[in-house]
């Protein structure tokens, strides 16, 4: 979108009362090819300019893995970028919170798939613009989540926490994600780790679900919001 | 099957000279109803005898996970169950090796997700009859994977190694596996580790697929012995 059209739509959600938590999504720095890479940096460059101009200060980073490289390669490159539109977040006054994804998506998604890895990553660039985004699906499953969620809010980085449920059977790697009490991810019990680390943020509600996104949605809504107060 | 079944079955596969690596699978240890631990614990025994009729020296345990519960306890019951078995196990001669599983299986396959926690168990176990299985499908994406391989070689408990691919895009959780080359695992990386630690036994192509399965099943094995020749 036009910066123009971007401030309205700002403005837009505003006048209704909504918060702008953050713009997702940033990232995709990993690529074996060069020009790429540069190209990358210009979309996230891009990205700050949208997220000053709808009013937020936060940018999702969904960091990127090429499958032609090793995993340590894509996060070297993933370092790099993010190091290099430090200076562009900072004029923004936007910073970027690099989300660890799950396993399953290390192929093409991410190459930081552990809140460990976030960790380090964001201790690596030491910059105030750059923190991490807890998600309860991609992290759940991780036998050091507490004490890398308390880590986290030590050096100050817990930026963003998503909530959704892990669905039995998920159908599908992307877009079956489940209502907060539909499945088995214990998100009372993160969430108290979340505020045991300092989090006061939003709990954001972050539900990627080709089947729910074919329901009515404003009464799909009222669900949200009854499983967000009894199973959050 | 039956004992006699079983043993003829046994000889017929050494009658065409295969080797017999492991029987595939026991486990499911953890359950939060008591019952069902001990109807495990009895699973488990009988196919510590099956596995010993068949002639094979080795089960391979998918320890199992159970949704209604936190993953400690899973592991805490799963420790318990192996615990009770290795009496069999050692009488019978058969060894049981724990496979961690992708952190997509922790729902409800195995609350055993990394090679460091398989160590872990496995050192805790302290057996001579319990050891692990590194698969590379579930363990490629893992920082600590070289490390942890290196470990459970000089402990003594790298028993079975599992090749396959990870295809892009994956479009089923369980069976849609890819043939070494056409996915992005570094499966030769990870076999020098494998072998840096001491291991000289089978690797053992395990693909699950539907769509390979439906495929003539001659021809298929000609592409694996191809893919194991080139990619691994």
């Amino acid at each position: 979108m036009e910066g123009k059209n971007i401030r309205q739509v700002g403005k837009m959600l505003r006048d209704h009362e909504l918060a702008i938590v953050s713009l997702c999504r940033g990232g995709f720095f990993a690529h074996k090819d060069l020009s790429k890479r540069k190209s990358a940096l210009d979309d996230n460059k891009r990205a700050i300019e949208e997220a000053f101009e709808l009013g937020t200060s936060m940018i999702v980073l969904v960091c990127g893995a090429d499958p032609s490289q090793s995993l340590e390669e894509s996060r070297k490159q993933i370092r790099e970028g993010i190091e290099a539109v430090i200076p562009n977040a900072s004029a923004a006054g936007v910073r970027l919170a690099i989300e660890p994804l799950h396993p399953m998506y290390a192929d093409i998604r991410s190459a930081i798939n552990t809140l460990e890895q976030a960790n380090d990553m964001a201790e690596a660039l030491n910059s105030q613009w750059t923190g991490v985004a807890v998600d309860v699906y991609h992290l759940w499953w991780d036998p050091f989540l507490e004490r890398e969620i308390i880590r986290c809010g030590e050096q100050g980085n817990l930026m963003a926490f998503h909530i959704c449920d892990w669905k039995i059977p998920t159908t599908d790697l992307l877009l079956d994600r489940g209502l907060m009490g539909e499945g088995c991810i214990p998100i009372k019990q993160i969430r108290t780790w979340v505020e045991a680390a300092g989090f006061n943020g939003f709990n954001e509600v972050e539900i990627f679900s080709t089947p729910y996104w074919k329901e009515d949605q404003s009464a799909w809504l009222k669900k949200i919001v009854k499983a967000y107060e009894e199973n959050s």
